[in-house]
């Protein structure tokens, strides 16, 4: 089987290990416009070849690893000159405006939109690792648009690397992430912006930092390529869910402000509940 | 050496469990106004009699380990009846009111305030572990005005814990801890708040969140009754940086809602650094 990795980052790189351990006689062809990513790709034999998207005809399998903005301008290039039996699937972190721009294309049911939630702050060939998906949920849309021969090979490999598939409309699946995902990098990046620019010598000030701090600033560590491509493409929910969280982050100020601890302290007490709530959910890590 | 822990929670009883471990024929009298939290305490060995304030005169160290609001209204007192060669030390998140209201009392030299830098977001005498400051930061404020000798024995018991000992006057700690941490815990309550509301069926939405997102909220876990008093105590300061996390988000926002992704994008690369900075730092879990 020839699997074309486009994007050999750490969702897409993480996913062609497990696949190269699941299927026998794979043969890996990179494509990367990072020069230096790809390079690696193949130096840490990631992929078998560095290879080009003229060469896509000759694919069994596509993944499409790379920033939104990037899927919208080459998948549907990628199903042109897909041959009849192959699948491509994106990994990305939005699924809207990518299912809308290949709704009328005429191989639309070689084509599977997913989200594996496994991202995290770490990005490139170095960060892939084997058995990133075991227990993490893959999120899958429109699969009543995919070829259901295509679509049961997907799914079926995806259970094999341990995955718990969820499946959503693109419009709900957007929405969700919003709040769940995006926001939480948002408040993250501003966090770690407000902390630096509060003290001229960082690394100072960063030295009193708890490891509370470095769970909260985790994700302003993450890819400012992918992440406004995802606040691009996922504009108009993310400003809903930012809104709201700022008048939170307003109210709250107020009843400081307005020294009203007794509020304050209810209202933690009301948001504890998380606790419970994610300790029920089976640890994604 | 009898030992006073004033408060069984997280940081006063893994103080405890260490020195006991420590110094020979330590006998650790606990008291605490929750009466759970006081018998749990007993009856896991972490302390080994249920004790009063009224005894204190008896002991010969003294762990003051209650929200700062508590500290406030205890310390006075517990100078009032500690004998002449016995020390009190508090381990509390804020410092400049806890060292203005004994600034003038006749014992004030036998108080050392400390700041050991090992919180989480759990809480309680369950919470309590051994060697839990090893190679953590432990601030020290107006060690001048300490008792040398007693300043001494503190010190050296720190180190023995495995602790970085570092020296800084209250004003500057409550301003660093508004900014490293007061302010993280305040971005994690409201993040928690806004997804909890933003969908009926919490643990529907929550089932699709990744690790970004726990690590992000993970301080919204932490105890209500602390953070209140903190937030209370630290009011100045946490306005401050609070102020300026909220115009930062709202400054993120309008280029969102402007389509300024090329602005985005460089604001990401540059809070990027803190990867760099955070990377340099030990880890200190």
């Amino acid at each position: 089987m020839k699997l074309f990795l486009i994007g050999t980052g750490l969702i897409g790189g993480s996913m062609s290990k497990d696949i190269r351990n699941l299927i026998d006689e794979v043969q890996i062809h990179g494509v990367d416009k990072n020069q230096i990513n790809i390079k690696h790709a193949k130096d840490i034999g990631l992929i078998d070849n560095i290879d080009s998207l003229k060469n896509l005809n000759s694919a069994d399998r596509v993944i499409l690893s790379v920033p939104v903005s990037e899927s919208l301008k080459i998948l549907p290039f990628v199903l042109d000159n897909l041959n009849k039996d192959a699948l491509v699937w994106d990994v990305g972190s939005t699924k809207f405006s990518l299912c809308k721009s290949v709704e009328n294309h005429s191989k639309r049911d070689q084509f599977l939109a997913t989200h594996p939630i496994a991202g995290n702050e770490f990005s490139g060939p170095m960060a892939s690792k084997e058995n990133l998906f075991n227990g993490k949920i893959q999120i899958l849309c429109q699969t009543n648009k995919t070829r259901p021969d295509l679509l049961e090979w997907a799914e079926s490999i995806f259970n094999l690397m341990g995955m718990k598939i969820r499946y959503m409309n693109p419009e709900e699946h957007d929405k969700k992430m919003a709040i769940v995902s995006h926001l939480s990098h948002i408040s993250s990046f501003m966090l770690g912006k407000t902390v630096m620019e509060s003290e001229k010598n960082d690394q100072n000030i960063l030295d009193f930092a708890g490891s509370g701090f470095e769970s909260t600033v985790r994700l302003a560590k993450s890819s400012p390529e992918m992440w406004s491509s995802i606040f691009k493409d996922n504009r108009k929910n993310i400003l809903e869910i930012l809104n709201a969280y700022i008048e939170n982050l307003k109210q709250f100020r107020f009843k400081i402000e307005n020294e009203n601890y007794s509020d304050l302290k209810s209202q933690m007490i009301k948001t504890n509940k998380l606790k419970k709530i994610l300790d029920t959910i089976k640890p994604k890590n």
